[in-house]
């Protein structure tokens, strides 16, 4: 395979997840113009997208990217949320676009704006190209290897990435380097069994006050997109973000991105991983610091104690 | 005293949030400029705002709220969350401005964007005018009672409020009014005792499978902005948010926007109290429906059993 041009492959995602985001506002905005029943005291703004249509809209914007990349880059392979095959393998050596059309579909089922098109390129094992890209608040990360990191918001200059980058030490007025850091979670849909306590475990355990055992950081975040949480993180705006048991299309594109700005992304569930696999499906994303980031990432494995979160690979 | 004219105080409250948000917006960015030590690898990008430092913008915010409207208003009375003395009460017959300058400081801390203006205008035991704004976003929610409740962004045309409001019933694809549901919580700073596990207890309620004891709403969302949480259940974008343990200055200029747009607060500790007072410091909002509200919330202080959040009054 030839040298990929990665800056080109950056250019052409960022026009693509535009468009795929034009896609998405269209759609929640035909939804909106949808009049329910004329009897009801809110009739005309009874609206409420149902699970089905938002899936479609899911599915529609998927083909539309992997129709547009495909064409542009046939030899390259296409991992998707929506088309993927149980058990599908990202192979190292064929460039991988690893898409999520829509990341934070409970959001845009309630009209809440955090959500995003994300297109990572995924080769050699790591997520050399990333774009993400937020149409309601019409914001666009991204980044590719060796280039740098950006965010771009309603047009204005690119900001190169990170944003803020502090020395963990500085970040927290108490003990230790979590106190005082911001820290994204997620609560995901697998909501029973052993993985789900592990995580009411950890969620505990970072907000709990030090004299109680627990680490009592300054905030915890759930916005309910992963790529959006980890964008920020490479922003600096959070210090963290920890998710087990979503998946590489969750992740990909923002790696890159996170990546680049000097951030890290170890296991979120093992500690001693640093250096998972884009699918390792458990993620414990870490923002760029002039110091103190491993300490803030040994401090962070010390909650999970002697448990260990067994999400497999896919 | 004179009747009051709710219009008039409304379009003044709204100028002077904006003033407001334009301080805390150059407070922000005064802070991004500093430079910090030249040794870093990221030099001119590591910024850190103190605790210290934004109690200070804090402080400077409320003040100037403060006088702005005593200069305008001067008999009426004015409850600031940087002010206020312990055990200050509202008092029924004097018209009262309940402030939070910036609701949402940890993220003003990390620069994250959900960062609220509140102001709003207590009377006879209810919230009466009501205006919210985030200057980052430039986002505006307002109303006033008996007028109705808009939200409006960049300056394009205000809506009014709800912009969604489905029946519960339809919301959720599982048994039970809360499937479905995306909540918004808070995990507060009172990380310990029976209250912080009482607050557990619910997260993990909501959050858990029904065959395991659980609720299993469809998202639990944590911005960091109690005002602007309850701004977006006004909206429908959310279905409800629940925290106790907050203050009158977190929730009296949403409890306005959220009535007039059809929605409720009731007691978020208590089950059976349909109207609680603006200081009762345990709150779930709930958004407008065109059916389902009661039953949703009956479905919620279910998730309490026999527990009983008892924070007092101020």
């Amino acid at each position: 395979m030839a040298e990929l041009d990665l800056a080109a492959i950056r250019t052409f995602l960022i026009e693509v997840a535009k468009e795929a985001g034009r896609m998405i506002v269209q759609a929640s905005q035909s939804q909106l113009k949808t009049t329910a029943k004329a009897n009801s005291k809110f009739s005309a703004r009874v609206v409420f997208p149902g699970t089905d249509i938002v899936t479609e809209t899911d599915k529609e914007v998927e083909t539309f990217i992997s129709q547009r990349l495909g064409e542009k880059y046939p030899s390259f392979e296409f991992l998707g949320e929506e088309s993927h095959i149980a058990g599908q393998k990202i192979h190292e050596g064929v460039p991988t676009f690893v898409v999520d059309p829509i990341d934070g579909t409970s959001n845009l089922v309630h009209h809440l704006p955090d959500v995003c098109v994300s297109i990572g390129l995924v080769f050699g094992g790591r997520s050399i190209v990333g774009v993400v890209y937020n149409p309601f608040d019409d914001e666009l990360w991204y980044g590719h290897r060796g280039g740098g990191a950006y965010t771009q918001k309603h047009g204005e200059p690119a900001q190169m990435l990170p944003l803020y980058a502090p020395p963990f030490e500085e970040a927290g007025a108490g003990v230790g380097r979590l106190t005082g850091a911001c820290i994204g979670v997620d609560w995901g849909s697998d909501r029973e069994g052993p993985e789900f306590e592990l995580n009411l475990k950890v969620f505990t355990a970072l907000a709990r006050t030090q004299r109680t055992g627990g680490k009592f950081v300054n905030s915890l975040r759930c916005v309910g997109s992963a790529v959006s949480a980890i964008c920020r993180t490479a922003a600096g705006q959070q210090d963290m973000f920890w998710e087990c048991g979503c998946w590489a299309w969750d992740v990909a594109a923002a790696w890159c991105i996170l990546s680049e700005a000097g951030g890290v992304i170890v296991d979120g569930g093992v500690p001693g991983n640093w250096d998972p696999a884009i699918d390792n499906r458990r993620y414990l994303a870490v923002r760029p610091a002039a110091a103190g980031q491993r300490q803030a990432i040994e401090e962070f494995w010390s909650v999970l104690g002697d448990d260990r979160s067994d999400y497999g690979p896919p």
